[in-house]
């Protein structure tokens, strides 16, 4: 079994392909250029490399969400167009959870995005090989982890690009490690494991029924809402 | 400060580049193609990526063993030809301490490299986001590790190509942890991270004075050492 796995959800773009139980390929690009310069040519370079093509991908993983609108829109588009030519299925996978698998240790994760406007996207993890969930992945303010944090089994690591904003809050708590630079970007190798037991569990779909999951409404749509309600956006 | 990092100690190869704290790039590549026919095309491509020259690369870390014979000639042998030109030191990095540099978690890390003819290449690490070393590079049989196994701090972690012969012996201890697909493979982000550290330290040398560290004798080596002494080779 091929499995392909792209993430566009952030500032970097990264594409892996596995073979069964082994990563054949893996490339992480955080340069800050636009993923619809970049991503293209990262997935050419991964197939290539592995001497693959499109048509001999059996599950195309990819971040569905949360993180950038835009940035999703890309990688999503990009696997539909890629999948729906061929038999494959397709793997929506939450870019926390991605996170989590990059980070099989001991303990807790706490997968964090900065989702600006004083948010953050995250969820808690129980670390492992294959990581447990412990909640569902929230859009909320900081405090919002405060109960959270205080109470789960440490030591307690955060990864992704909203790691710094959490220790920055909570390394004073006995247990909260901080994260390296390798644990900001979200690993296309954690989209490959977190599409593979997606696969095992039947929970793929086709290229047609591929979504992202925004977790909360756009710019746009708050303004109208906000509009239609008769008060300012917030 | 940019560190470009390769590692073509075992079966992948591995290329990654970092600005101060930022990791830019990173790729891996383990489909067994030779690291002769791969590895400049992915130092091309990893400074193409992130728009640079080889002259712009301040600090060149390198996997300087233990590992593949002929692997480590071919990564520190490219380092060389491309730093010799430009004002940049080198940063020799040992594979084990690179692969204990990928896995910034709790408790130890013993990073294994599989030796053929029945031994193993390891060394053990307080695991964290800067790894303390507690071994130096051995070259040894497998149950040489054991006291160490037994002794050390729980949960051990393994990593490397290796990973896997340690955790069918030891996998009844109590606190053993398996390791994922990402963890048999070096990744070039922990040579960076090490090279960083080495350069922090003074410990960098110019491109002349970088020379493998293999650990053992090579076959050839050892079979002119038993003809001499009359004995048939090990």
């Amino acid at each position: 079994m091929i499995y392909m796995g792209l993430d566009t959800s952030g500032r970097s773009a990264s594409v892996a392909i596995m073979e069964d139980n082994t990563l054949l390929y893996e490339c992480t690009l955080n340069t800050g250029l636009t993923h619809s310069e970049t991503l293209l040519e990262l997935v050419h370079q991964a197939l290539t490399q592995c001497h693959l093509t499109p048509q001999q991908v059996d599950v195309w993983g990819v971040c569905s969400g949360p993180g950038s609108f835009t940035g999703l829109r890309i990688g999503i588009a990009l696997v539909k167009g890629l999948s729906f030519g061929s038999n494959a299925v397709c793997a929506p996978v939450s870019t926390l959870e991605a996170l989590a698998f990059g980070l099989p240790a001991e303990g807790t994760v706490v997968s964090a995005l900065d989702a600006r406007r004083g948010q953050v996207y995250w969820a808690g993890f129980s670390a492992g090989a294959v990581p447990t969930r412990l909640t569902s992945d929230e859009a909320s303010s900081l405090d919002c982890l405060d109960e959270f944090v205080e109470n789960c089994k440490k030591p307690l690591f955060f990864v992704g690009d909203g790691a710094g904003l959490c220790y920055n809050r909570y390394d004073s708590i006995a247990g909260v490690r901080p994260c390296t630079p390798v644990q900001q970007c979200c690993p296309a190798s954690g989209v490959c494991l977190a599409a593979k037991e997606s696969y095992a569990k039947g929970l793929c779909v086709p290229p047609a029924q591929l979504m992202p999951n925004y977790l909360r409404l756009s710019q746009a749509e708050r303004e109208r809402k906000a509009r239609l309600e008769g008060e300012p956006a917030t």
